[in-house]
C-alpha cells in the first residue's frame, strides 16, 4: 500500500466509497466514552461495520481480523490503556492499518506519553487538529485541549515532519484540512462551522478515515473521509436549526451520500485551488 | 412466573404495556458503554425508570430491588466484570428477572467465558442475534462480531436448546424476530431495515425486554419487546431521511406507543402467519 | 466571589451568558457515562468549551487551569473514584469553582460516602434533584435512585443546611426549582415536563451551572443555568414530537438562546412571584 497521490484523486475517493460499501471492514475502535456512540453510527453511516472491543484479550484479538483500527486518546481509560500496545502490535503485526487520533495530546500527560509510545508502530495515518499535530510532531503549540488554537498552515511543517517519522499521512483537521504524507499536500476546503459545535465530529473524522485505510491507500482515504464528513456537513447545515440537529443531519447525510457525490466535491475542492 | 403462552397474546402485550406505564418499573441495568444513553432512553420512553449503576456494591443493591436487570455484555469493562455474578446473583436471590444480551459472544474469548459463567443463574430472558444465539449454545457459528451473519431460521434449534438449558426464554433478533421457551415458538416480522443501520437497537431491545419482565411472564415479555420496538420503527421510518432521523422517530414513537397500538401490531403479526 | 443575590438578577443572569459566550470557559467534567455525550454537547451550546479528562494525572491537571469543574457521581468507575480527591483539591486550590451533581446519593452506598468526603471542598454550587439533597444533608430521603420522589418544597430546609455547611449555593431541580445560599431563596418555574422523559437533562443543568460559575458567582450562577435549560425546553417542546426531538430541540435552543432572551425569563419568571 501505498501513500501515493493518485493520477485522479477524485475518481480514487469516489471508487473507495464504492468499495467500502460492497466490503462493509469491520474496524475496531479504541475509542473514547464521550463520542463512541457517535464514531459508531459515523461507522455505520458511511458503509463500515464498527466493533468497540476494548477488554484486554479481546481488543487485539479483533484487531488483526479487522479491516482497519481506530485508536482514539480522547478518554484513555484503565482497560484502554492496557490494551493499547497489544491492539496496535496486532494490527502492525497483520497488516491492518491502523489510525491515530492524539485527541488533546500536548495538553495533557498522560495521553502524550501514551501517543509518543504507540508512534513506532508506524499508524497509516494520523488525523488531529493543529496543536495535537503540532505537539505529537514534537513542535510547540498553543492548544489548551480539544479545540485546535493553532492554524493548520503553521502546522504544515510539522505534519510533514510527523509524516516521514511514521511513514504514514498525516492529516490536520480545520476550517481547510491539510493532508500530508511527507511530501504531497492536499488541501480540502470543506465543511462547516457547525462541525465545532457538536462534539466528536473530530472523532467522527477518524473513525471516517479508519474505515477508508481498510479500502484505500492512507493518503485517498484521508481525503475521502474529509471529504465525506466535510459534504456531509455542507449539506446538513442547510436545514439545521442548531448543533443537535445539525448532528441528526450529518449522519443521515453520509448514509445518503454517493460515490460520485464524494468524487464531485473533492473534485470541486481541487478546482478551487487552495495553493498548496 | 410462567412462560406458558397465553390464550389471547396480543391482548397481554398490551396489557403488560399498559401495567409498565402504571408501575414505571426500576431497570437496573449493567449495559454497555457504546450504547447506554440510547437504552436509558428507550427505557425512559416505554414507560420504565433506568439505573446503570455498575460499580461494585452499587449495581448488586440496586439489583435486589429492581424490577427487573439488564446485563448486556457489549463493553465488559473492569468494573463490569468484578460487578456481573454479584449483581445477577442478587437478581436471582430477591425473584427478580434479570435478561442477559451477550453482544458478540461466541467472536470475543472473554465475554464468552463470562456469558458461560452467567447462564447458571437462569436468565428469564436470552436476547441476542443468531449468531449470538448460537454461540451461547454450543453450536458452530458464523459470526464476526456484532452483526448477525446466521439467519434466525437455522437457530431455531439452538434457540430451543438454550431455552431449555436455562428454563427461561431466548429471543432472536433478525428480519424475522424468534422468540421461544424450548416448545412453543412465535415468530414477527416486525421493524425495518433501518434499524440495522443504527448502532444499538439491538441493545435497547433487549432493555425492553427486560422492562416488559418485569410486568409479564417471560414469553409475552419478549414478544411485547419486539413487537413495541418493530412498530416503533415501522412508523418512524416514515418520516427518516436517514439512520440519524430515524433513531430520533424510533425514540419519539417509543414513547408515543400505546397498549392498543401494541396489541393491535401482535394480532397483525400473528394473522400474517409465519408458520411456526 | 460572593452569592448575594444582585440587585437586578435577570440582568446579571443576562450579563452572564455574554460573558460566557465571549469567554468559552474550558469545563474540566469528571462526569458520567451515560449522559457525558449530552453534557458536552449542552455545554458546547451554551457556548463553553468541554473536557472530560477523567484519567488520574490528567484530570487534575485540568482542573487547575479550567474556568470551572463538574463532579457528577452518576458513573463513578475505577478512573473516577481516583480522581476525585485530587481533581477537587486541584480546583479548590486554584480558585476554580467546582460543582457537585450527587447522581443517586442517599440510595447507593458507594457515592453517597464519595459524596460526603467531597463536601470538605465547599463546592460552589450543589446541583441534584430533592431526594439528593435531603441524603446529602442528612435528611431522611424517599429516593430510589436518579428520578426524584421528594418535594422541591419540602427539601428548604435540607437545601438551606447543606448551603450553610458548604458555604455555597444549593440548587434543588424540580416542577419548581429552588436555589439558595441558605438565606435568600430564589424560586423559578421554568422548564417542561418532557425534561423528565430523556436521561441526562439533570446532569446537563450541572454542567449549564459549572458553565457559568465561571463567570458569575454562585447564586447567579445556578438562577441563569436552571432559566436556561428551561426556556430552552419550553422552546423545544413547541416542535417536539416525543423526548427524542424534544432533546434535539433542547440543545438547538440553548444554542440560539440570547442573553436577552435569558434576562427576560428570569425576569419573568420572578414577576409571576413564586412566594419564596
Amino acid at each position: 500500500m501505498t501513500s501515493a497521490l493518485p493520477t485522479d484523486l477524485a475518481a480514487a475517493c469516489g471508487a473507495a466509497l464504492d468499495e467500502l460499501r460492497r466490503r462493509t471492514p469491520l474496524v475496531q475502535c479504541l475509542t473514547n466514552e464521550v463520542t463512541t456512540n457517535l464514531v459508531a453510527n459515523a461507522l455505520l453511516a458511511i458503509g463500515a461495520s464498527p466493533a468497540m472491543a476494548s477488554v484486554p484479550g479481546e481488543a487485539e484479538e479483533l484487531a488483526g481480523a479487522a479491516g482497519a483500527v481506530l485508536v482514539n486518546l480522547g478518554t484513555p481509560g484503565p482497560d484502554q490503556r492496557a490494551c493499547l500496545a497489544p491492539t496496535v502490535a496486532a494490527a502492525a503485526g497483520a497488516g491492518v492499518p491502523w489510525v491515530l487520533d492524539p485527541v488533546a495530546v500536548g495538553v495533557l500527560s498522560v495521553r502524550t506519553r501514551l501517543a509518543g509510545h504507540l508512534l513506532g508502530e508506524r499508524p497509516a495515518v494520523v488525523r488531529g487538529n493543529a496543536s495535537e499535530v503540532r505537539a505529537l510532531a514534537g513542535f510547540v503549540s498553543a492548544g489548551r485541549g480539544v479545540d485546535a488554537r493553532d492554524d493548520v498552515d503553521t502546522s504544515a511543517d510539522a505534519a510533514d515532519a510527523l509524516a516521514r517519522r511514521t511513514g504514514g499521512v498525516v492529516a490536520v483537521s480545520g476550517p481547510v484540512d491539510l493532508v500530508t504524507d511527507g511530501i504531497t499536500h492536499v488541501r480540502l476546503a470543506v465543511g462547516d462551522r457547525l462541525l465545532t459545535t457538536i462534539t466528536g465530529s473530530g472523532c467522527a473524522l477518524g473513525g471516517l478515515v479508519a474505515a477508508f485505510t481498510s479500502v484505500a491507500p492512507p493518503l485517498t482515504a484521508a481525503v475521502a473521509a474529509s471529504a465525506a464528513l466535510g459534504l456531509a456537513a455542507e449539506r446538513a447545515v442547510i436545514d439545521a436549526r442548531g448543533p443537535a440537529s445539525f448532528q441528526v443531519g450529518l449522519l443521515d447525510e453520509l448514509y445518503l451520500l454517493t460515490p460520485d457525490d464524494l468524487a464531485c466535491r473533492v473534485a470541486a475542492a481541487q478546482r478551487i485551488g487552495v495553493p498548496a
